[in-house]
């Protein structure tokens, strides 16, 4: 068995909160430490046991992920918890490794247009990093699995129209390279639930055993179909914000991430147990009121409530 | 050939308009018949072709339908635009085919107890009440659709739980009993994308060659997901509202319908060509507002606008 496969079983379904990173990643005001925490240890209560804590950048370029060392300090307390963060560059790799992170992530761009306006780098030079992170993750103490997401593998906001065969290439040069699992990110919202079926069916095919990540935007309204096809093309990693906390760079004014708490419900309905407390993981919407009053929040459970009277695990 | 087939292809999708009924089923205020008029004008040279503009019920009880008849009479001006309407008794059912309606949807309910407690009568009452439609309609001069829709086919909002073999057997009997098009209805959005599949594959073996057609709300979020799953399983007839107009008496402040502009959106990345055009659409919302300030609109598109550069035809 592989190592991502001890850290996401395939025979359940995980659901990774990325709303610390990627939920972050436009805010226009900085939530406190104390709140992240806040946040992070009333979802673990809630069943929630996958973060995406943050970014290795520069503090001055992304302040948001200023604390990203102690809010990793902070996953490492909780009991079955596990952390991941991006690492964008070597230094980031590096300072990655200095934590008690337990995945770090690195990111290729599904098209060398957007891999060159967004990087600054070549797919094969992101592809070739991931090969570093590798290197220097099995030589370090703890060890981290290494994580290769392909970003905008639905469709890209320079490029348009990404070939799927492409993607599959990419994903297959990252497991080449090293990585533990790779994962495959509607970055802008562009895709529908026949092309998550159609990907994820080549992912699947392509990860044999491993489980393989996928990570969808809500911003045009199809997220939660897609998160769906996805797990009808035996998909069981998946990556979701509280609240659908988050924006889309290339739409202003759009939803962000697929909302977790709703999430949840879907695979519920799925017949597959997440063992994540849904009431529990709609109060703490409190906790990003609070923290973000100027961010919009979404989800369709906390305005309805669950369905009453009826069992769904039937 | 069915009369249904005939206004229901089933080589292909048609979405249904029900926001003039549905929608309005709950609005804190009656919007003008001129407005109502403009809502389907504009969303017919959008390309939408089947409304369903209204209940024939004393004005007294549902104000939000006293032009019915007015709406009607403009439908039937539109080229191959067809309207259909509610008719929850006999008295309705005589008022409906005193106008060119061209279709007639009686309700059955899929629970003894919501039958009994929503429309203070059995089952088999509604049922009998289908049969009686249909018998009217034949001896009626221009002869509309009788379109019997199943509701709390997905989860009673008192029952709980609805056996989907009952669900299949009253829509069996509505057949029976001379129904040319039989629909199940998530009435209070209870259905998750597993259970409508099933559903919907006992629909599709109990129709054959006749179409149906599911009609959901998007209480719980899964709204389009279960559209997806519908779809999956072969209907191609379904309902939606523009802008997901209408809420859902059993969650206060909850999402109404689906989200008519969004449903295009998922038939289109689908393959399913609609011939609806996504911006006309969403433009029209401007009607809603102005005519419905108090209530809330809905819907992803219109904040993000359809994705740019991508096919989704190919």
């Amino acid at each position: 068995m592989s190592a991502a496969s001890w850290s996401y079983p395939t025979d359940r379904v995980t659901l990774r909160e990325v709303g610390l990173r990627d939920g972050l990643q436009l805010v226009k005001r900085v939530p406190s430490t104390a709140g992240k925490i806040d946040w992070l240890q009333r979802e673990y209560a809630a069943g929630v046991r996958c973060f995406e804590v943050g970014s290795f950048l520069p503090a001055s370029r992304m302040p948001q992920f200023a604390d990203v060392r102690l809010i990793i300090e902070e996953v490492s307390k909780l009991e079955g918890a596990r952390s991941s963060a991006l690492t964008l560059n070597e230094r980031g790799i590096d300072d990655a490794l200095t934590t008690q992170v337990d995945e770090i992530v690195c990111v290729v761009s599904a098209t060398e247009e957007h891999s060159q306006a967004n990087m600054r780098r070549s797919r094969q030079a992101a592809v070739d990093l991931v090969g570093l992170a590798v290197e220097k993750a099995a030589a370090s103490d703890h060890r981290p699995l290494v994580n290769a997401g392909i970003a905008m593998a639905f469709g890209c906001s320079i490029a348009g129209d990404v070939d799927q065969g492409e993607v599959l290439r990419l994903a297959e040069d990252c497991l080449k390279a090293g990585a533990d699992i790779v994962g495959v990110a509607d970055t802008v919202g562009f895709a529908g639930p026949r092309q998550v079926l159609d990907l994820c069916n080549g992912m699947a095919a392509l990860c044999g055993d491993r489980p393989f990540i996928v990570h969808l935007h809500d911003t045009r309204g199809l997220g939660l179909s897609n998160a769906s096809a996805a797990l009808d093309a035996g998909c069981r990693v998946l990556d979701a914000s509280l609240g659908g906390l988050g924006g889309c760079p290339f739409a202003p004014g759009a939803t962000g991430n697929i909302v977790f708490e709703d999430l949840v419900f879907l695979c519920e309905t799925k017949g597959f147990a997440t063992g994540i407390d849904i009431p529990a993981l709609v109060g703490i919407r409190d906790i990003l009121e609070r923290e973000l009053p100027d961010e919009e929040l979404y989800g369709a459970l906390a305005r309805s409530g669950p369905p009453p009277n009826v069992n769904w695990a039937a």
